[in-house]
Order: structure tokens, then sequence, then C-alpha cells
């Protein structure tokens, strides 16, 4: 203002303006340049603000950053706690079959690793998703026991579970009660206590079941703990023919509903029992969805909700109020709660999900076309064989797509035909590939799981071993009845 | 260089020098421009580079910051996942004895709760200490279920928990395995797991014993696992005196060194038994490091050391190959390793507390000044009754300072010295002031237990309390022997 009232000396109209223009132009710069250097200093205890008004933040941002842009050649990826090469800084961490400080080396003839249910068909979605999905962590963040409930549980988290299995219409919440742990995994056990007759000699122990071809943690833990309240007794084949419904009063059966390993959807099969039913896949990516779930105890994860698998957070719904203080109790006296740091992490990531339901950015309709076009692709594979067969999977109608929905499942659960392929877990590895034994499942040798939710490069290295045993089945040897032709 | 070069039409040599001068001035104006509005947009999925060359980062520093700003009086914080109030915005979380939008609001007469070991004496530090403990997690940080080991500990956390080990001098680590928890509560029954017989119907359980006054959860827990393999057998002094060394061997012992709740350093009481010692406390800001402690197995937790309670963190350091790989089983098959996340944010934590270890930011000279001032100026009012009593604590010479070190303990562990007050939970409660009974521990309802770990406030209404208390003593009753004078 001042600059413009009084008129400068010594020069023309031209000069006035050039003058003013230049005024302007250097206080611009002034603000810039103020803005431009007055951030926060990392090495500072008292942060000055930066350009985008952040302060302590800045140097934690910056880190992540710098680590997310390293080039693995879209091969794998570096974290901000990866192990400190000799430069003191993480490197890339490759996908399987692939080598090289940039992951850029494919490994020949590699062998294809099916084995684990390791979600990573989702780890795409949370980089396009990379702004809305980040968190920032102050150090003094949620430092105490307590949270939000007075007790170890996230009000927000809570509601907005809710929320998503509202929209989703996969499963009854609003007469349940939520209890959070540390992966589902660590509920199986919490819920076998809470169901199993409370600290009474007079009761003889539950008797844990479940249906074959089963999720096998359901026994390996349940041995592990072998509390006194309860003891794994098998399969339910060997108690649904027993006759007796009296007898069983005290079971705990394991349900999973979509099954793993074969993708079924499933229903207790012992009258009477109490049972658990792994929800786990039981989202649109992987299963249709013909109604929302309702049993009394119901079991989900972020692992393949979301692929959080590495973050360790699952919840139960329980409708029954003493059985879920039990398990509340439970997780409390082995873990106190879940980790809140998790819980904050998953609210951003169950925050996203719900902004973009039913938008071309919906997670489901992501998820699903990855894995329906691996079972497309794996089926055309598969179909050329008489050595090997898949699970039969029929289109479905789906509530929450609002129509019929193609088989988009976790795992192909694979079957050796041959007579000779006895183990058919040691057939695919002579071939190149690492699966899960059927035994595992107690379903015998002639099973094998193959999973196929892990990263493309995975599944692509899968392909192409299947394929190359599939093609190799006319030198292999001509299946029985067919010698002749 | 182009300006310079070509001189310029119909301007005087002053005109000259204001045209270079605004061209210079508007070019960087442009430069300024385009960095400050090229940042990145929360709304879009490929987001451009901003002033500090942030990009997918920006949006979550952003929102950490404006929550983190909100004014809470000094008597509050704001959590990012704090419940939504109307606005959708999280509100003020108040310490005890504040309330109102803001905290500013006291609590007349207000109830001291000293009854948890919440660390929160350590939050200020990490609000000192913000731009270097600050962390991002990106949507996609470490999604699968395995991790830099192969397995679900992080290798990178495990080198900076033994750095610390070594530069604190508090355990010998180089010839131990660490096992992780979620948390050391975790620990206590992978522990007893990993040294109890193995799954052997020959072998009588294991018996789990510690020494009055006991931390509760060791008995707690042990009796809801109630695993076949072990069993509580409670207090130590029904076995030490038996005469019999043979029987010792099938037992499991606890030992809390410095001991929850009274702070003594301890050691195993029954020779030839499995000690399991929980170092929780054995950290310069709480006790005197006399040397590094060197037993088979032991457990730590950043509650304690960091004050970061809620990230549920834990750890043990164990000489044994095969007890190390049963707790490991343990810890895999329970939860599938301490969660990811939490992993990552406490290695950031290391690194904070590593860097300015002997620096004046040192945390354990804070948290060492907090603490002794508490310990005096509660000892300051205490000696002034006749009617309660605390436990006696010398200063000791300390190896990590390498000075003598005054009395810092955790807890205060209260006597109630009056015949009539039998029971000095209540006695104090009727005081105003909770606290955690004595018989919890085993000790008898004459004792209890008063947190001094938790916030400032809480500290400073526990001493209105408490002094309130010892200035009416002159008004209850004149202790026995002295009614005459």
């Amino acid at each position: 203002m001042e600059t413009g009232r009084h008129r400068p000396h010594g020069l023309g109209s031209a000069g006035l303006g050039l003058h003013v223009l230049l005024c302007s132009s250097l206080l611009l710069n002034a603000v810039f340049f103020t803005r431009h250097f007055l951030r926060a200093s990392p090495t500072t205890t008292t942060p000055r603000l930066g350009d985008d008004g952040l302060s302590w933040a800045l140097q934690a941002a910056r880190e992540a950053e710098a680590v997310a842009a390293a080039d693995c050649s879209g091969h794998g990826s570096v974290f901000l706690d990866g192990v400190a090469g000799e430069d003191g800084k993480p490197g890339c961490e490759c996908n399987s079959c692939f080598s090289g400080p940039d992951c850029s080396v494919r490994t020949r003839n590699c062998t294809a690793d099916a084995d684990s249910g390791n979600p990573l068909f989702l780890e795409p979605y949370w980089m396009r998703h990379a702004a809305a999905s980040a968190v920032v962590f102050s150090g003094w963040h949620r430092m105490s026991y307590t949270t939000t409930d007075g007790r170890f549980h996230s009000v927000e988290l809570d509601r907005h579970i809710r929320r998503l299995h509202r929209a989703v219409g996969n499963a009854v919440v609003d007469d349940k009660y939520l209890v959070y742990g540390s992966g589902s995994a660590q509920l199986i056990n919490a819920l076998v206590y809470a169901l199993s007759p409370e600290g009474n000699a007079a009761s003889p122990p539950a008797s844990v079941v479940a249906t074959v071809p089963y999720y096998p943690v359901y026994k390996s833990q349940t041995v592990m703990f072998d509390g006194r309240e309860y003891r794994w007794a098998g399969s339910t084949a060997t108690w649904a023919n027993n006759g007796s419904r009296n007898s069983t009063k005290d079971f705990i059966e394991f349900v999973t509903s979509p099954n793993n390993p074969d993708s079924a959807l499933r229903k207790p099969v012992l009258a009477g029992s109490s049972a658990i039913v792994d929800r786990a896949y039981y989202w649109p990516h992987l299963t249709h969805i013909p109604a929302p779930a309702d049993e009394d105890v119901m079991l989900f994860t972020t692992s393949k909700l979301s692929g959080h698998a590495g973050s360790r957070f699952g919840w139960a719904l329980v409708r029954d109020e003493n059985v879920a203080k039990r398990a509340i109790f439970y997780t409390e006296q082995s873990i106190m709660g879940a980790s809140r740091d998790t819980q904050l992490r998953i609210l951003k990531i169950l925050k996203v999900i719900l902004a973009n339901l039913h938008s071309k950015e919906d997670i489901f309709a992501f998820g699903y076309d990855v894995m329906r076009s691996r079972w497309r692709r794996l089926n055309a594979v598969v179909s050329r064989s008489s050595r090997i067969s898949l699970q039969k999977i029929q289109p479905q109608y789906c509530t929450y797509f609002k129509r019929t929905k193609e088989p988009s499942p976790a795992y192909a659960w694979v079957k050796c035909e041959w007579e000779e392929d006895v183990d058919c877990y040691e057939t695919l590895l002579a071939a190149g590939i690492i699966s899960r034994s059927g035994t595992l499942n107690e379903a015998g040798a002639r099973y094998t799981r193959v999973s196929l939710l892990k990263t493309q490069d995975d599944f692509d290295v899968l392909l192409e071993r299947i394929t190359d045993f599939v093609d190799a089945e006319k030198h292999s040897r001509a299946p029985a009845g067919s010698s002749s032709i």
C-alpha cells in the first residue's frame, strides 16, 4: 500500500509499473521463502511450521516416502523396518523367484510356493490408495493400557466393523458383542475357553471337533494349549453317526464357511453343539454372499478382508453376553487386548474400504476381479489334465454385487486322480510346486491345497509350473483305461 | 542468462537493472508457486509432489498434526482414533480429575486413582521428541504374514533390542535367543508352556510358584489357561521349607526383579527350579542397575521401558535353544507373532532411546528425575504419619549412571500400621485413594500398592489426598501407646 501511494522519483510511467510489479513480486517471494524455509527441522525438539503447515510429522513422512520410492522393478518392496544394509538403509525385499538389489533378476525354473494363505493379492489395492490409507503415529499415541472403551477396545473401530458388516450384508451385528483378538488365530482358543465348562471338576471336558477337510490350526492350537476343560476329539464324522443326540451337548464344533481349503459354504454337523463359525473368507471378493451370516459365534480377520495379515487383528461376533465376557477376559488375561497401534491402523483401513464400497474403487470388486481371473486361468489349464482335478464351484447370485458371481476362491483344492500319485503334495513338489498336503486337513494324501491369494508373481510362476506339469502328462503315463487307445 | 546477454530496448540502465531483477523475481515466483500448489491432493489416487517433496504421506501427516494441535489445557490429549463427536472429530480425552471439552475443569475433591501401573510418566518425553519418534505407516506396510526373519520377527528390532541391553548394561544378550510376545503378559504362559514337560502323560504337571508378595497375573493367567502340563501351586514359602531338594525339580518359579509391588531386587528361592525372571522394571529410571542380569529366562516389556503399554510388546531372553523354540512355537500357534505394526513402531522408539543415551535427552535420566521427585515428595508426607508406612529403599550405586542413585520406584508398597486398619485398601479408599490391595499379592490386607507411574495430574491428586489423610491423623485417633500423652 505504501508503495502505491508515494510516487517514486526518477522513473517514468513504464518504470513505475515495473517498480510496482517488482515490489509485489519480491513480497510474494518473501512470503514463499519464509514458508519454505521455516519448516520442521528434524534435529530440533521444537519443530517450526513448514510449507505444508507440517512440523513434527514431516520427518517421518519424508522417511516413509523415501523408502517407498525405491525401485524394486515391480517385483518387491522396501519397508521402513527392512534389514539395514551396509549403507544403513533397508533394501528391496523381492517376491519369490526374483532377486538382485532391485529384484530385476528372475530365478530360472523357480519352484512355485503356493503353500501359505498370504493375502498379498490385495497389496496393489493399497498402493493405489496410498494417500487415504496412510497413518501417522505420534510417539505418544495411546501409550496407556486403556483406550476409548475404558478397557482395551477402540470404540471407533467397533463402530466401523459394524458399519462394514451392515454395508456388505455378510453378518448380522446388531444383537452381537464384539471381541478383538491378535488375529482370529487367538480367538480360536479364546472361544474354546469361553464355550468350555467353567472350572468345575464335576463337568467332563468339552470335545473340540471339526469336519474334514478342516483348517489344521483348530487342532494344533487346541492340542498345544491342552486346557483341562476341553480336549481335541477329531472329526465330526466319528460323532455324527453316533445316534445319541444327547451326547452332542458337550461338543465345540469348528465350522469354516466358506471352508478352508475347499471354499464350500458349510453348516454345523452336530446338532446341539456349540459351533464356532469361522467366517474369515465370507467377503464378496472370495465367495458369493447369499445372506448375512447370523450364527451365535462368528470369527473374522483382516487377513482375508483387507489383506493385512501382518497386523494380527481379528474379531468375533458373539450373541451370548456371558460367552463374550469370557472370551474378552481371555484376551485381557493373555495379552491385555489387541495392540492399540494395530487398532488405529485397521480403523484407517476400514474407513478407506467403507468410503469406496460400490464405487469403481471398491476393494471387493478389485479383489474379485483378481481372484476370478486367477481361477479362470488355472481352470483352463487343469481342464486339460486327467492327472489332477480341482473342486467344482458353481456361479451363484451374490447379494453384495446384486448379480451372479463367478467363482473366485482363495485356494485350489487339488486332487491327484492317477492311481500311482498316492501323495499329491509330493506329485506337485516333483513338478516344482509347493502346496499344503491334505493330510493336515485329515483329508488324506490324495488332496493338497494350492494357495491363489499371494502376489501376482507367485501366481504367474504357479501357473507356469502347472502348465508344464499338465503339458508333460502325455509323456508321463497314459491314464488307466486309455492305455490301449 | 538470456536476459543478461541481450540488451532490452527502450529502457535506461536503471530500468535495465529493474527489468533483470523483476524477471529473476518472477521466475522465482513461478518456481515457488509451482512447488506450492503441485502438492498431493487427498482425493486423487496419483498424488503430486508438494512443497516438502511429499505426496501420499501428506494427508496423514496433516491429520495427525491437526489432531495433536487440539488444546486440552495440558490435562488431556486428542488421539486419531478417539471417539468421534457430533462434528465427526475426536475430542479431548481428559486425565483423571479433569473434565470439560478442553479438560480445563478440575473435579473438586476428586478421588485419586493409583491402581494401575499405567506408565504415563513418560508421555511428556515422547511429546518432547515428537519429530524423531513419529512413524508413517503406508497402507501396504508389511501385509504379509512373514517379515524379515522369514517368520514373524523383525531382524532390525532384534538388533536394536540387543544394542539397547548392551548400552544400558542391564542384561547379557549375546548367548540368548529372543522371543517376542504381545506384551510380556503373553510370554508368561508361553514360558510356562515352554518349561513344562512336553505332552507326556507319564510326567506329572510342573508346579508354578512365586514368592509373596508377587504379581497377581502369574497366578490368574496360569489358572485361566489351566494346561494339563502345569498347575498353579501357590507361594514358594510352602515348598522352600519342604526340606527335600529333589522335590524342587518340577517347579517353575516366577521371580520379579525389581519386584512388583515392593521394588526389591530378588533371586529365585527354590534351588533347582526353572526360574522365569521378570525384568520388566530393570531399567535405570526405576531401579539402580548393579550388574547385567544373566538368568536363563528373562522377561522385558516396552510398558515399563518406554511407557508404551498400549502397543502390547514384550520380549524374553532365553538361554536354552529348545526352551526358546517352544516359546516361539507358542506365540506362533496362538497369535502368529506380535503385530508387525507394533514391531515397526517399537523399532522407531528404540532408535530414539538409543540415539539419546547419556545425553541431556536421555530417557532414563528424564524418567529417573520424575520418579525420584515423586518418591521424595511422597516420603516427605508419609514420614509425618504413624498410620501408614512405605517400603524402605536405600540409595545404591548404579552402573548405568555411574553414581549413587536415589530410590525411584514404580510403586509405593503401603502398610497400614494402626491396629484397627485391618484392610489398608479400604482405609485409603475412605481417604479418596484407589490402590490395589495386597490380598491380590497374597501379602494380606495390611498392605496395598499405590502406583506412582501415572500422569503428573494423577500423582498431584494422589499427593493431595495422602497429605489430607496424614494431616487428619491427629483428629482420627492417637496411635496406641501415645494416647496418654
